[in-house]
């Protein structure tokens, strides 16, 4: 289990909603309160998009709470579209290329949910990968292979229909083995111009998924605070749990269904895998 | 806040009493019960006596939980007396040099607790700190202090007194200062042949210490656990908050009161700070 | 590149070869002489037999230089059988699980040398690995992949069979890839009774590989070295390049051969890779 | 024995200089020339100037050429006045705390050299900084308490008065426990605005010290090099050794003296310790 936090909008300092507000991401490294752990202190990661032709990532096996470097990172790099993760292992091993977000080309991918018995299925998950991709694989995570096999099925061309198709097969091939409910996931993909979340699992009971309310209600119940005031129309941010304590500027992601975090109008659909 | 464990009795596997129980301290290290915190995942340290000049000693900053090296020392080290230590910083560096235990020359030392209002006494405390042993001083812990001052005051000479002198300047200093209650403290010493436990605070309400059972109380509870079973009459494990759910198989180590854990009778008295 | 040492004989503290000879494996960590790479700093690696059912194992992606948990390891764990490794990655990430020795079961791999262009490789290696061993795999390694293809092939049943095998099909694969010469390798293979140990390269120009000559003369060479007498004439040590700078005491390994240390006679013979 | 390099000039990315060029500093790390050993693996650092109120630190235990983050955060971090360093611990622990520059306020310090005998006369210097700034020390190097001295003696007041006011208290505590040479060093500090370094040692052979020529001749030496014609005539870099493999666009900083880089014209005159 993991959580992890998108954020769209104007340029901001990543500790704006990474560590500094209450119950910010750093927070629920130590105290989740929705998650299926509490405690996700196995390394963290965030990926930014500046100018530069790649977004930039930084990841670490320590637990976020207590690395320093995060601290610095968050306060002086600032971005308008940024991903954050903390994981909580599964069981494969605690290093940073397993930790979220991946990286690929223009690409950022990050994931909260797991492969079923992963284990058993992990060969025929492998042998789906593009061969041109399969060398880039550097962890061993159910995670990383989500996303090198989205990629395989046309992620950069097709987003959503890749999303689709990848966890059509990852489902199909679970069915295979006689496994329930082969996936669980939610996840945010971006390639630096908008944001694909999907909240989806096997059984329809997913992980929870959180985005921001429109930004002028927000502004409207926070007369005071400069910051918040000072934020752009288009600003969004999706969140595995709300941070800080006030619930109704939060709106649940609907089960099942996948979202588009763009400037202009956002778009939500039903997400419907494929075989 | 972090949890502890000293271990007295015949040679057996780390992992015996640090790994496997219920509610081990492995387990402690995410989930602690009585503690300030319930995350002590700072580091953490192990130290063991073999037939060696010195103790072993094995420290990392990483958590305990996820520490594969933990695990295979723990299961490949034999050793009849042990300490093992997670931690939960109070603001210090997360660094292999101020995890626990500490040591020096044939002594270890490890603490739960705290200096209060550390960075305002701690000159004065690193001052009283005899200049031959100050460079020995690596980290920038409260704890490691403790441990220097109780060794300057004669802890390889007469423990139970250079630790009554230590915590009496350590609550002078603190008085001096205007600070209510300067010291908290469960703590833990060993040269090899012996362990001296410490349960105090200058408020008289110490974290919790518990002490286990006579051996023979163990065995009749668990007449088919063959481990517990071949254990020697002189077994005796001290713990910050019992392992395992059979609460009758520990006894509460009193407020202000020292232990001497040792071959034959264990000794028990109150612990009465030095002016 | 990467340096190795590999020991048999009676039960020593690690430390006697790893640490404190001249030009000891730490020493070889910054300076080693006959590699492809003076520094050998992207982690390390122990292996070592004892009474359990499996070898211990400890590895860290620190240099072993700076490293002092390897120290103290080394100075409190004996053993009659050990593997000692320092890694210099030839592109894949410094991260414990790249590290050598890998374990499977009983057994421990390590190795020297690299699969020449294996991002093109690697798939069809991967393929060839027995589907159930597969999820074994956790680091992104050609090493890795080697011991895993090896034990593919049989390794447990008849290991220079199996390494025969193996060699034999990564030079296959890589010839169809029009690979000059696909495999660079010394390696050593342990179960924990006998070591196998192969130096062997597809151009006929291998990493360098030495062993100790037999203790007699060694002793003779040394007669007021207490350790050095009080050695048993089992004791043998394999190294990538010799320890100490007496050079007579070593003997080169010839080019593409396999040997066995084993109780009794040492065996020794070409190997031939197997199509 | 460390090695480091100081910008100042137009904002440029830190890859520019600190990993890009031939024998840069993150070559220097593993192959250094002219330092009193040629692998700096014991940690490293980066403190940059932006906008915000302090300047940003990076430090990491690992070496220099296996830190992935070092290279992300090069390539997405642009700074008009930055600090990078390579540690060759003498001793110390390798830990983030004891990795250079040190941080205090809006103020970086870097240095390489040592405080000869330093367990020797610690005590002494931890005596002469200031009470309030104590508890700030959070490592265990000579390195650190130096600047904690200079800070002492008013570095945020008069940099240069402060620094030789430091150097002479360290010779002469130095010489009152008859250390021959007490201290070598060459050493940058900034407050953001300035660079001020230093090179000097007690017996007037000091660690080598080099300032790239004025910008001009740079140019006119590269004339197709984009980069270097986008140069501001203000660009200045100052080396414990030259990068690159072009000798003449480096004038060595001359034995005992100081320098100031600084917007228009940069001084540069004696260092004279005082008593």
């Amino acid at each position: 289990m993991c959580r992890w936090l998108a954020y769209f909008g104007d340029s901001i300092p990543i500790e704006w909603v990474v560590l500094q507000p209450k119950h910010s991401l750093l927070d629920q490294s130590r105290h989740a309160r929705l998650g299926a752990t509490t405690t996700n202190g196995d390394g963290f990661g965030v990926g930014w998009y500046d100018t530069g032709k790649q977004p930039g990532l930084f990841r670490s096996l320590h637990p976020a709470w207590n690395d320093r470097n995060l601290r610095e990172l968050a306060a002086h790099i600032s971005s308008p579209l940024f991903f954050a993760h903390i994981r909580a292992s599964t069981g494969t091993a605690v290093q940073e290329t397993n930790c979220h977000p991946f990286r690929y080309s223009s690409w950022l991918f990050m994931h909260n949910g797991l492969v079923r018995e992963f284990p058993r299925v992990k060969r025929d998950l492998l042998l789906k990968i593009e061969p041109s991709l399969l060398p880039e694989i550097e962890g061993s995570s159910d995670s990383e292979l989500l996303f090198y096999l989205a990629l395989s099925f046309g992620l950069q061309q097709e987003p959503i229909a890749a999303l689709e198709k990848m966890v059509g097969f990852v489902e199909a091939v679970g069915e295979s083995y006689g496994i329930k409910y082969p996936l669980q996931m939610t996840t945010s993909i971006s390639d630096g111009t908008r944001i694909v979340i999907v909240r989806y699992s096997s059984e329809g009971k997913s992980r929870s998924l959180f985005c921001s309310q429109n930004v002028q209600a927000i502004k409207d119940r926070f007369p005071d605070d400069e910051r918040i005031q000072s934020l752009s129309a288009e600003t969004r941010l999706v969140v595995s749990e709300p941070l800080g304590d006030v619930p109704e500027i939060w709106k649940e992601v609907p089960e099942s269904s996948v979202g588009i975090v763009q400037p202009g109008e956002d778009e939500l659909r039903p997400f419907r895998p494929r075989r």
